[in-house]
């Protein structure tokens, strides 16, 4: 299909089977090397790299054109596919090399400012700002074509199971809640904003009430947050709704999605997704996104340590430990630098205790002064600590130290190489709260969003303990990474209204915001949930890497800027003119 | 996989083969009928309809529960699958109905504004104000499921010639070139604003520099238009780019796309799809889109109609006709009714000629006070008009006069019944010029844009006689409506900035506006072209209408606004200091 005006075969098809025949092709140059009266060029285009031979002696005019010819050159060759003498076997055209009678220089090109290289001398404000030639780069080359891959895979069991892709609108209307819309002045309309989507979600429930049933949408959506390394103030979601189901069929339905990409994507069978509840997460992991593929489940070690002269620990509200395997022989310098770990401020705790439990069956502890042999043993038991084991203890505030503690059990998991690549472990974290309190703002804020039902066991709580209220919400977690979330929605107005109630809008604003979905729902709304993914961050995952910048063609800047085209840019004053806006004057 | 929590099977699938067994269904109310002491329920869900049946002898608390659900109620039943007594042919499931035991009302519904029905009552207006309910008729929800289906096709079709598909930003630069920008402003950077797409032009063409060789996306883009009937703020395009490749590589793979959707979609066999150059088009049907569904080519009769008294065509430039096959026989009336048509504001015509070719061999004309029979039986030769044909003339300035004479023939064609829905011919027009002279601004503009390559051998004459300039460009028409359409790209920085400063940009609005692309240029830029599908007017061409609004989920009215969702809307002041930005006051 690669045959075109230009070329015969592209640079990464040739082998010994086409030896001796003659084949046009055109790429970059990416290497020029001169050996004696030798040129060898390595061609590359999307496909490979094919290796060119120039002969002095065999048409020195056409060599010495060879010899002037520059990296990131674009030439078209003619010539004939020999074995070569010398072959390579890391690549697929390894064992050949086209001997050249013609070229043709198709485009010059300047020195790049980085090298095209898979190691590179560019940094990556250099990198982004050239983007178009890092995209040359096999790393980021081939992490576009594997998210086209994984869309792909996504299309195809979506569709193959009855998802209908429906396109939403770009251009709606901002909301309050939830994270800082992008909002777009109308022209017609002086005074009156669109808003980007932050996600399609009132519209993929209007679809189930309109009776799509099975809605997909592979969709680009916005959120004008306060960035943060890993954010991009556009990200691409795999948005997904369906109708006259329960959680189970949910959760079915997309482990179904789950196990095909793995299938297709990585060549692995992923076995029935595990479930853990919101609450066994926070008490096991101190996360709502535990990465389980190693274990150091938290033990609630607070029965076990409050009967002592101890005051941190009769002081503290929970007391929890990690069991590390075979880390009894720890140095002090060690210890001290898990210490340090946990003390940094992102973690937040003020210190830690540990318990050697030492092969010979004794025990040694950061608090042996106010602990015996017999107190330290028992704790060891209560933790199903072996001899040769570390036991790491975090107190304070219940919550918090249980966050504090999975920081410290993820780091260890890091230290022991306990976090393998290519180890995949997804899990569903399910029995969200409905709720969060927030102490700045004293009020409630929807955990999802607020369209999430209640578990219907707990509407009567809504009323008098919001807080206790679970809702039938669900995250997919991937390796300690958050790759989709989502919930049975709200589909009866009474309920709705009284969630707005409960999230503090008055019915007006309530009305005004979202009277089109209250309306919609006196029309026949059916049972319906949905779930959505991160594209871009799915794609890292897979890939094994935190960045999702690495899977986006062109992505933006920490500032969230594209220094590649220059955006945000100045407007002209007439632009702004027909669009009835003024730049509010700064005091300087 | 329709099985769920809630139903054992949809309301599509159930024939004989299920006689006497139990099912349970979920769906809409969409008919009740009370008929002596049976009641009967037409079930609606995405799948189909399905009778449900109770009957006050068998259960008669049942019954009595029936007789009261409402149109658009939601309803869960249980019950046996029956042979109807009187079968519906026209539906699948028209043999059997549901005798039902239980029956569980899950939603009630309020009566909808319009009938849910194939003819509703609903005003446009309406429907597009409750469209989640216009979106549960027959005929909406196919569209877009229909429209689902296209892009399946087109998506399978490209992957699998080596297309990969990779999004590009949404929020770029504003560029003063072509129509208007949506803008967003940045919070992070005050003053400052992003654009939104009006196509992915640009970074297309960077993804061609970095290599990417075959790229497509199915994409939203934004114009700022003021509104015409049938266009939308926001609209989807089947964007591709191709590198190593000439216009012929580009005709001939997307000459598989359109056969391979026709194939799919409309399990139709399009032959070779012809080629008509800008010139031709335009001479011969006054469009650069004919209608090739039928005949009526213009004939140029301006050497054999200026030879006599007849000043209206001796001032003329130029002289038109077509032949109406088989209309000698028109009343006055039809022909009166021609001309006016002719002469309508839109069309602009001051006149219309008719010569009447009788059975008998002689002609009867408008113009017989100036033509003799000789005269109008050269015309009828040269015209290949036979006895019994009509020949209609127009005539004036060349280019104006053509586009009259095209809109005549596509009237004629329409009155003729010539245009047959479900006869799709599909056409490329080819040779485009570069460049538009605008009297107005006194300046060229580009045809199609501004980094379109003119053909190689009229490069000269863009210095010289910019408007002879050729470009090759290429559109895709379908039954006289444009498709798609695009162009090989300049890849030549020298010749970029020569076709910059033909369209009146200084060197330094150039740069500033793409500098990124032409330095992009300088680095190794492939040979490159592509083509753009309106995938809304795409699938309205295939369905055989006009409006591309049917096949949008949720569309904008023609003053841009959302009314369902009530957008643009006035946003808090909050919400604009946040952005810097103030609207500016309007004097009463």
């Amino acid at each position: 299909m690669t045959m075109t005006a230009y070329r015969t075969h592209h640079c990464g098809e040739l082998n010994m089977n086409f030896v001796g025949k003659e084949v046009t092709l055109i790429g970059w140059i990416q290497k020029n090397r001169i050996m004696g009266g030798m040129i060898f060029i390595d061609l590359r285009d999307r496909y490979g790299i094919t290796q060119l031979v120039f002969n002095h002696e065999v048409n020195a005019a056409l060599a010495e054109k060879a010899e002037k010819l520059g990296r990131e050159w674009i030439i078209q060759v003619t010539g004939t596919v020999m074995e070569r003498y010398s072959k390579n076997p890391n690549i697929p055209t390894g064992d050949i090399e086209i001997m050249v009678n013609q070229l043709q220089v198709i485009n010059q090109s300047k020195i790049p400012p980085f090298t095209i290289e898979d190691q590179t001398d560019g940094g990556d404000e250099l990198r982004i700002k050239y983007r178009y030639l890092d995209l040359r780069r096999n790393k980021v080359k081939n992490n576009l074509i594997f998210r086209n891959n994984v869309g792909l895979a996504v299309r195809n069991y979506l569709q193959s199971v009855g998802f209908l892709e429906i396109e939403t609108p770009f251009l709606i209307k901002s909301t309050p809640e939830g994270a800082r819309d992008f909002i777009v002045p109308s022209r017609i309309h002086p005074g009156e904003f669109y808003a980007l989507p932050q996600s399609p979600q009132t519209f993929k429930q209007l679809l189930m009430v309109s009776g799509f049933d099975r809605y997909f949408q592979i969709v680009r959506c916005f959120r004008d947050e306060d960035l943060r390394a890993d954010r991009q103030p556009e990200f691409t979601q795999i948005d997904c709704e369906m109708s006259f189901v329960s959680q189970e069929d949910i959760l079915t339905t997309f482990e179904g999605l789950v196990k095909h990409i793995f299938a297709q994507i990585k060549q692995i069978e992923i076995g029935p997704i595990p479930r853990m509840t919101y609450q066994d997460a926070m008490n096991l992991y101190g996360s709502d996104k535990p990465d389980i593929r190693f274990g150091m489940q938290f033990v609630n070690l607070t029965p076990y340590l409050q009967h002592r002269d101890f005051s941190i620990f009769n002081q503290a509200e929970w007391i929890g430990g990690i069991v590390v395997p075979g880390a009894a022989n720890y140095t002090r310098k060690q210890l001290d630098n898990i210490t340090e770990f946990v003390r940094r401020p992102q973690i937040g705790a003020s210190g830690m205790v540990y318990i050697m439990c030492q092969p010979e069956g004794t025990f040694k502890s950061s608090v042996d002064k106010f602990y015996n042999q017999e107190d330290l043993q028992e704790v060891a038991k209560q933790s199903n600590a072996n001899a040769g084991d570390l036991i790491l203890i975090l107190s304070g505030k219940k919550e918090q130290t249980q966050k504090q503690l999975g920081e410290l059990r993820l780091e260890m998991g890091n230290r022991l190489e306990l976090r393998k690549a290519g180890d995949y472990k997804p899990l569903w974290v399910v029995d969200f709260p409905l709720l969060e309190w927030d102490e700045e703002t004293a009020r409630f804020y929807a955990k999802h969003h607020p369209f999430t039902a209640p578990k219907p066991e707990h509407i009567e709580l809504l009323q008098t303990d919001p807080g206790a209220v679970n809702a039938n919400a669900y995250d997919l977690v991937i390796n300690g990474t958050e790759i989709g979330g989502g919930s049975i929605r709200i589909h009866d107005t009474q309920l709705q209204s009284q969630m707005f109630k409960v999230l503090g809008f008055t019915e007006e604003e309530a009305q005004a915001q979202f009277g089109f979905l209250l309306d919609a729902f006196q029309y026949g709304a059916p049972p319906h949930g949905g779930i959505a993914f991160g594209f871009d961050r799915l794609c890292a995952v897979l890939s094994d890497t935190d960045s999702i910048r690495d899977f986006i063609a062109f992505p933006k800047n920490n500032a969230a800027r594209d220094t590649m085209i220059q955006a945000p840019a100045r407007v002209s004053e007439e632009q702004l003119n027909e669009l009835s806006i003024t730049i509010q004057e700064r005091e300087a």
